[in-house]
């Protein structure tokens, strides 16, 4: 199982500016890939917190993966703080150079200092191209870590992504994943079932369940099956499987007695 | 100036299954109440992880909030793992098997296993009532740090905050802030001058530009101006000051010279 970190930078995300869709959509992606996503990290813009988190990050995972602080403005800091953690100097990097420069060039403007910073990158590493924005994302390997650094703006972000999971590899392994909605039950009736399923499974599949409307007077729940497996065919069958028992136990509970929010 | 930590739980958050608006909005709340947000982490439902993010937590920051893992399900397991990392036992809470007890009563359901689950705190932990949904809330003070359980449903979460905030207390500081947009400037065009900004005030106002549509043909940005200062008045006279500098900038860019997006 290969493990993946995501590391959002930038004060606007820590204080509650700004909604962390990005860590979200990264998860997303390498979970679909067949990835274990293991955390996220929020922090702000500071140099020192930034190179503490990276480096903290290489050693226990295979992947890490962070959003913001590319860009010209002097709080984006992002690969100057990731060069001081690898103990690496930064030069300008001739390919990420040409593209900024030829940007800038169309529009007519001067390629200023806060503009050369965009390519300054730590000596080995590899750039990503950004064909929504300037900033040029970074890629480095590390022994057999890998490290992404995209942008924060999210378009900018987005268009990075098939990019960084083609660089990161096969996962070995397939997410297979279900949902489905069931009412009248609350959680915490069907809780010591789902515990007895996950036993007979043998913790193969993973089954969450989510509240999804009034608890005590129209519980509603949407039921999550999902699993990271090298047997597509075979965890399919399993989620077909649970999926039937669980409706046809909600159905012996509505028969059998009366249920909250079914009207009985 | 004290600094606040959100620990988000749960396997939704971190696989990218569930946007976490939870810590977004217990972050702007502290913000806004003079506390400086340190960090969000997000992690899975694994006991080990549990225990260790929040240990290293307590040591690090004043304050703890969690979001996640109250419920009755087998995987829902903060409390027990807080007090894991605490060293402490944990034992039925009367006050709220009490509140637990009520409210399945009133349903006509019995008081399960799962159910009596969510009455299980460490020994000295209070409870936060939950007004929305079951599972209450935990407050535990540990030397001068305080930790803050919340369940994950938001409506949940987002009826406890007053509640959180309160026991809180001060924080000595006050949140002022400022946002407005201008048009027609580059980013990059812009961080020269934000940097001379930044040193005229000598770093007590920090400016920060967010750019918010396409960077290179139609340039806008909203310019957020904040800051955490015990002189709420001195801190807004500042504030007027750089926004009319900016656009005073902005202003003299427009005539100067051509600029993208300005039609120039």
């Amino acid at each position: 199982m290969k493990e993946v970190s995501i590391i959002s930078i930038g004060n606007e995300i820590v204080k509650g500016r700004t909604v962390n869709t990005n860590a979200t959509e990264i998860a997303m992606a390498f979970t679909e890939t067949g990835f274990y996503v293991s955390r996220h990290v929020s922090i702000p813009d500071d140099c020192k917190t930034i190179s503490e988190t990276l480096t903290a990050s290489f050693k226990e995972f295979h992947i890490t993966v962070t959003t913001g602080g590319l860009g010209p403005t002097f709080d984006d800091m992002t690969i100057k703080c990731l060069a001081r953690g690898l103990g690496k100097k930064l030069t300008l990097n001739e390919e990420a150079l040409n593209i900024i420069e030829e940007k800038y060039k169309g529009l007519k403007l001067p390629l200023t200092e806060e503009r050369r910073k965009m390519a300054l990158f730590p000596e080995d590493a590899k750039i990503i191209k950004n064909s929504v924005g300037t900033a040029p994302g970074l890629f480095y390997t590390l022994d057999s870590h890998k490290i992404f650094c995209l942008p924060g703006v999210p378009k900018e972000m987005r268009s990075m992504l098939p990019e960084v999971l083609n660089l990161s590899g096969k996962s070995g392994l397939n997410y297979v994943s279900m949902e489905f909605n069931i009412s009248g039950v609350m959680e915490s009736s069907m809780a010591p079932f789902v515990k007895l399923l996950m036993r007979e499974y043998e913790n193969s599949i993973f089954i969450k369940t989510h509240p999804v409307s009034d608890e005590i007077n129209d519980p509603k729940l949407t039921v999550e099956l999902y699993s990271l497996s090298d047997k597509i065919g075979e965890a399919k069958v399993k989620m077909a499987e649970i999926k039937n028992k669980i409706e046809k136990w909600v159905d012996n509970q509505r028969n059998s007695k009366a249920l909250p929010g079914t009207g009985k």
